[in-house]
């Protein structure tokens, strides 16, 4: 993970924010899971800096999707009671790999703002970039 | 939000709580979430600074009702796993908006103690101040 | 304490921070430490809501005015490396006394955002109103 | 506070880090203390995240420099005990004020990673675009 690449992931997730008409904040971790950069749009919601970057730390320390974290944290999943102030376990929040063949997680994106689905979309948007790399 | 109006909407939530023969806790929040007036009642539960101020703040943060969050971090809900110590997400916790069009959020009015019901419609008694500024 | 008499002494604190020229928050406590009222002037710092209640928090923890463990905490006093987060060591909380022989500490006053010495003033002018009664 | 304004802020600051020869983390805050932008430079310490936040925090809860704050914090200041890690008193972190008469903190900018010298000319760079506006 690097500054230049963080900050252009970050326009992208804003970028799809716009498209979807929601107003979002941003957050792109590294491996260790601490913030590269974060953008909160103007009017976006005060929770975004926690949240945003909440579902960025946990994609990195669970090592997938906070999407596919939900199912497992919820009663009767095997992670249940994991949810809470410090893993934020639902969509929003993408890990990033290594493109080599060992597949390390290298960082990731974050969203909170709008609704999951729009979250999840303008984390995508961000994720592409570094799939693009 | 101004401390005058905030004094006058704790008061009106501990009217309405004497109605309901409750004993509440009352906090009201600026945009920012911060505390701007708290009043608990005599012999009200020492929960309340935390769960009124947390409504309050979560009202802000999410701007919604905390009673309309309720469902959404119910199990199965897009929002699961987001109640914490930070968010409180059960009702009596009611954004204020500006009255202008883009209405946006200025703060929020808390309220617990009583059931659910009662801390509803105490924080309503007192948004009720806010709307008819 | 009761809510009555908290607000009176949130009321005497700001009418001296008037005095004083200071713009302050006002935090009273019971005796559990937990908080009984809290009032913040418009345009006090958003410090107030921690800092006030810690003062007050404090004074009921270790019984004696913020003001009075200073130098208590400060390098070679036997608290050194007390004051933290949790416990606000300077001037400006006052415990409140029962009046009887045993003088429980029956609650406390914690002022903070003008300078030390203004904050003690409100906070004073808070106590005077629990010694009268 | 706007993001525009506060992403040209943190690249002003990057690029006076630049010149420093240092390797920094900036932050920049609303009124309310809610981060709005963050941006930390490759190989900047992991710390950034937090310290560059803390002191942007800081200097809207405070209202000052935090390097103006630091003398008050130490042994013997009045507010010795305050710094922890809520409030960051050590330099490099600004407030930032409308330019209207009641000169409102409206924000800040915190800068960590160089020393406290740099850091503060970093902030100072961020800040000259505010009150440039």
């Amino acid at each position: 993970m690097n500054l230049e690449l963080a900050l252009r992931m970050c326009e992208a997730a804003v970028k799809q924010a716009v498209r979807e008409g929601a107003l979002v904040s941003v957050a792109v971790v590294d491996s260790g899971g601490h913030l590269v950069a974060f953008q909160r749009m103007d009017d976006a919601e005060i929770s975004g800096p926690a949240l945003a970057s909440g579902k960025a730390y946990t994609s990195v320390a669970h090592r997938m999707p906070t999407a596919d974290l939900a199912p497992l944290v919820a009663p009767g999943g095997e992670l249940y009671g994991l949810a809470g102030d410090r893993y934020v376990c639902f969509g929003g929040g993408i890990p990033l790999r290594d493109s080599d063949e060992d597949r390390r997680v290298a960082g990731a994106v974050g969203v909170s703002g709008g609704t999951v689905a729009q979250d999840v979309a303008c984390a995508e948007a961000a994720a592409e970039l570094w799939d693009g790399v």
